[in-house]
């Protein structure tokens, strides 16, 4: 046996020498892990000086080089390189579970496992990387064994890395510290340094951090075909990961959000890292049915879940978000809540959440049998809610003299209906907590059981961003409380998610992407919707509240110029490919009533599911899904596609053999088209069957929606 | 008249002429404003370019030169120059009040005050200055009304000036944000910069801001005999001032503590500054009688007030300080209290607060009529609470399994006595804030009436300081939830006082200071108790925690070798020379025992008191004050020295006259000495009268004190 040249050097400490050499021999190991369907091979390496690598390969083509693992610690030696491999335990996991509310009735949680435990001789430390592999994909995280030399640490940064072999195509925002609501950019990663800076339109708060900064999930093609979404799993006391593209070589590198010291997480050990995620197929559609990011969450924390619920609402918001009404009961100036007097001063007369008005929206939501109705701007404060970074901006328990809360309630409930609270934050997460108990009494003690909570602005104190440690925790802080209330939470500005509505299954709804309300500030690309379920949506379900059926914003405000590029069968697809159990009909009552038959399949369509099945799907292009209702026989579809149209062609062989349904198909009817034509829709009904293919016509920016009743 | 030279240039506008000249003529205002008694004299000056300054002489002679005032701001013009004076406004108020606890039952407010309204011009802004010129000294400060051109504004610096006119003797402590707890260094002002260095000792958190920063209160003296003290009163929603040395001029410039952005105060109008305070007198002992700066603050925001105390008490504390027992109930480390399960970890036996030890003190404190006992160590996480940054440190509500909160509740009260609850919260504010309520329901739940809170450690998150904006709303906050439950507080390591307890009378205690913890770190200098009631003190009551009896730490542990640099003697002058309604009687019980004679006049000594007299006084060098106990007859006199001893030479006239009174007086034994021989005392009683002059020997670091009870 020839021993490495330190070996031969080292003579006079022969117990040195045998451990260095065991260790070096152990430096080299090589572990190789393959996923349930041998399509998927992991290579683990630790290379001659310690430094741990992992590399993917799909279908024996590699996908992810060798690509370094670590984390770069502050004022202590990093866990970066100096390891050896101590050991290496696999296993493998073949199970399912039934999510509370879902795409699918159970989900299959398959995946072979190695765990390498790493040592680092020099500081006597331990670090261990845990590998999942699924036939979908890839998830490990680093995992922080309690040991006495490893107990309260903090991070310089992750040095994670995702190193592509190629310039690939990529669906990508910038990255941000504070903000996800940018239009989606597509471009190969080359040109991302070039086309950074358009990218980087306005937001309420926002902190790009880098010419090469992009957010996750990252969707990305490469020109064999083949799909990767990297994303990152069950963020819980850890910063978000955002990536740093490294645009000559193609490596993705880590990089977490600091907080105010410019640190990225304080630790204490056992812990470890959210999982790092790398969904891999041939197929778009696999992408978008993969349950890797859930089955990487913990199962629900909360035992009796009876009280979650899926939510279909209206809301008084639209007409704020257009302008035609507002939050704010007068157009005071400057106010402070623990000295104005509402009752002397003058009202401006636009305030959309009166009691009258919002009992409008209780009788649409009682006629057409939806869940509930959301009221924003019930509480007093919104006279200058807004980039103030005004600590006590809103108590989140008094009503607008024009807001009966109690009677409001009691008519809501009477019919049937709940009403959804509203807490907007506007960063000022201090301020929330100290209000978080009184608040959630007073839902409680009205039989409000669900929330949306907003953190539009920067976050207080400043210093902290949106997707900093110290946010991550509030955010979770505030869905333990509720949860505690049983009250279902919507956030909105708050991380992007991760998967943690299985363990919070009361986390019923997210935006933290661009939602609808872009499509009054300007509009958003008519390719958008068939993005988001592949890079947003993939961390869980978004309240992107669509349903607008006036595209033409000046008809509730003439001086909002702005356009809902869309054609209204495209906003009725969504209800079908935008998956989340809590979804809004955004558009005003008054619309509606104008095209109840439209309508129609907004109030049919459900949001939870037994089944899902991806029938087409091309990020930026097309996207066709058909799911089956919760508990029913009934199928719904719902098909989008970008701003040049096409044709969608599907066969119904999900359904059950023989059984007759009766389809209602919502399209795009003649000269259909987002800009110029987005109100013309056609309904028609046949009678279909399993053995039915359909062929349909989406216009540009259009698309369709189908229910398919069982006869 | 002669025209400015800009009216005679401006000849096409003659409305805006005429507006520039009078704006001229109001630029030069003088306006001059005296003390009730005429000593003091202010006089408020707009100079040519709208810069105002202020002026301050005392019996004739200036004591203040031109100072500046005004703010910088953060994005916006400054408010420091460019003013034309629009309004001048006159009041002289003399009324007297009677604080809930103090040093005498009323407190006369009797000033004259000036309200300065200066306008810019430039910006449509206005900024108010009020002046208010007691026979005690000035206080004024900045108010900003409600105007359309100024809503909300960031501090960048307060640009207010304390020129002094000469370099004087100073009392001073480094400037930091985080911490009072130096040694006062005695210099002139232009030693400051050499001295700094050295002052600046090691602390848990810290940090000093410049080689010439200074803390408030400052005490100084010039050549001439006139003391000045500088500090603030009612610091509410603002950041803590401190003050930067220009060491040529002699200026002292504000310097308030910034936030982890560097700007030192977001505000919101109307709003003002605290008050900035300037106590003036050629007599040392008029400093200390000075309730300027309790004036200068608010009337009690509590109405009823029936359930604040005044508090006398013993604790499970010095054992721990001094080593010779442990806070932590075991030596594990790292622990989370989510997850350690206290049953399956060995105890140290070590741990102070056990049921049966508790007991202890509960029966020392009701045999010698105390009114409380502080238990520190009570409660789960103390294991690793200190310098890990660790936001989840504590729980405030779980007792350590040897602690049984609710039998010794019971034994207590069944005694006569209170349980004083502890919550260090180690800087983690966000989680203290999370508990609070739980906290002060278990509190209310077993009967305590008051905590001692602690903040040692760096704040988090990191970035803010102690004594930043966001930390000064912290603890005012956790003032008024304890007022909501008649929870009394005495805040450690929070900002220092500044009449607050004026507003909220149940902030009873403060430490911000060197406490007598400090003489088991290493020991105080023999002076330490001669300055404190110049410096701190002027704020407000410390909890000093006095009445150590055992100088030689080591005899709790033996690898302690701290002395405590003080006579027996000296300690029990201090319950009466350093003002406070919440007194400790630190030492340990078995040492209590050993000396009961001396400990009577712990036990006899009030804490709340109807008239105070300072009879001699000097900074640094001694100081003698006798005070009437609360609704009682009988007096009680504090003396004490610095290193060097002395003879103190009083007349007790405060007596009632033809009234008899037998004096126990607690005096330095034959050779005492602070380092040599600490527990020399005699004890001896005589009759005295109004008209009874006494003259006693104060050993070096020693003092005396009587008891005067009526016959």
């Amino acid at each position: 046996m020839n021993l490495p040249r330190i070996c031969r050097r080292s003579v006079r400490r022969p117990l040195l020498l045998l451990l260095l050499c065991l260790s070096w021999g152990a430096a080299r190991a090589e572990e190789q892990l393959q996923s349930p369907n041998k399509q998927l091979t992991l290579r683990v390496d630790l290379a001659a000086d310690g430094v741990p690598t992992y590399r993917l390969s799909y279908k024996g083509k590699p996908v992810l080089n060798a690509s370094r693992l670590g984390l770069e610690l502050q004022g202590t030696p990093s866990l970066t390189n100096g390891f050896v491999q101590t050991s290496a335990e696999r296993k493998s996991i073949d199970e399912s579970w039934n999510p509370v509310l879902g795409e699918v009735k159970t989900i299959r949680n398959h995946y072979n496992e190695l765990a390498l435990t790493l040592t680092q001789p020099a500081t006597k430390r331990v670090l261990r990387v845990r590998f999942r592999l699924f036939d979908d994909g890839l998830g490990f995280r680093y995992e922080f064994p309690r040991q006495p030399e490893l107990a309260y640490f903090v991070v310089k940064e992750e040095k994670t890395q995702f190193a592509l072999n190629g310039d690939h195509k990529a669906f990508w925002l910038p990255g941000d510290y504070d903000t996800q609501e940018y239009e989606t950019v597509t471009s190969n990663l080359s040109q991302v340094r070039g086309l950074m800076k358009a990218a980087i339109t306005g937001n309420a708060s926002q902190h790009p951090f880098s010419p090469t900064g992009l957010q996750t999930p990252l969707m990305l093609k490469r020109p064999d075909g083949v799909y990767l979404n990297i994303h990152e799993a069950a963020l819980v006391d850890y910063s978000c990961l955002s990536l740093e593209l490294d645009d000559k070589t193609f490596a993705l590198n880590a990089h977490l959000t600091p907080d105010a010291q410019g640190n990225k997480g304080n630790l204490q050990t056992p812990c470890q890292s959210p999982w790092r995620t790398v969904i891999v197929s041939d197929k778009a559609a696999d992408i978008l049915e993969s349950k890797l990011v859930l089955n990487l969450n913990e199962p629900s924390k909360i035992k009796d879940t009876s009280w979650i619920k899926p939510t279909k609402y209206v809301g008084v918001w639209w007409e704020m978000i257009t302008g035609k009404s507002s939050w704010s009961y007068t157009n005071q100036e400057n106010i402070k809540l623990d000295s104005i007097d509402y009752a002397k001063v003058k009202p401006n007369g636009t305030h959309g959440a009166t009691t009258a008005h919002v009992k409008e929206y209780i009788d649409f939501a009682a006629l057409h049998k939806l869940d509930a109705v959301l009221v924003e701007g019930w509480n007093t404060g919104w006279e200058d809610w807004f980039g103030k970074h005004k600590e006590y901006v809103f108590d989140f328990v008094t009503p607008y003299p024009d807001f009966d809360i109690e009677e409001l309630n009691r008519y809501a409930h009477g019919k049937g209906i709940k009403l959804i609270m509203h807490h907007e934050t506007s960063g000022s997460t201090r301020n929330y907590e100290r209000h978080l108990e009184a608040a959630f009494q007073l839902m409680n003690k009205h039989g409000y059981d669900a929330v949306k909570t907003g953190y539009v602005g920067d976050v207080l104190p400043l210093g902290e961003y949106h997707y900093s440690q110290w946010l991550i925790n509030h955010y979770n802080y505030v869905l333990e409380k509720a949860a505690e209330h049983h009250i279902m939470v919507n956030g909105h500005e708050a991380v992007r998610p991760t998967g943690l509505s299985r363990t919070y299954p009361n986390l019923i709804g997210n935006e933290a992407a661009r939602g609808t309300e872009f499509q009054a500030f300007g509009g958003s690309n008519p390719d958008h919707c068939t993005i988001l379920p592949f890079t947003r949506l993939i961390g869980g379900p978004m309240d992107y509240t669509p349903g607008i059926f006036e595209m033409d914003v000046s008809k509730y405000n003439p001086n909002n110029k702005s356009h809902v590029n869309s054609t209204l069968a495209q906003q009725l697809s969504l209800y079908v490919t935008m998956y989340s159990p809590l979804q809004m009909a955004a558009d005003l009552p008054e619309t509606y009533n104008k095209f109840l038959d439209a309508f129609q399949f907004i109030e049919d369509v459900p949001v939870d599911w037994d089944d899902t099945h991806v029938l087409e799907a091309e990020p930026g292009d097309y996207l066709t899904i058909a799911r089956k209702g919760k508990g029913s026989a009934n199928w719904f579809i719902g098909s989008t596609c970008d701003e040049n149209g096409r044709t969608s062609s599907i066969k119904l062989d999900f359904l059950k053999p023989g059984k007759k349904y009766e389809a209602t198909i919502y399209a795009d009817g003649p000269g259909a088209h987002y800009a110029k034509n987005p109100q013309a829709y056609a309904i028609r009904k046949l009678t279909v069957t399993s053995k039915t293919k359909l062929s349909q016509l989406c216009a540009p920016g259009g698309g369709y929606a189908i229910s398919v009743v069982a006869k």
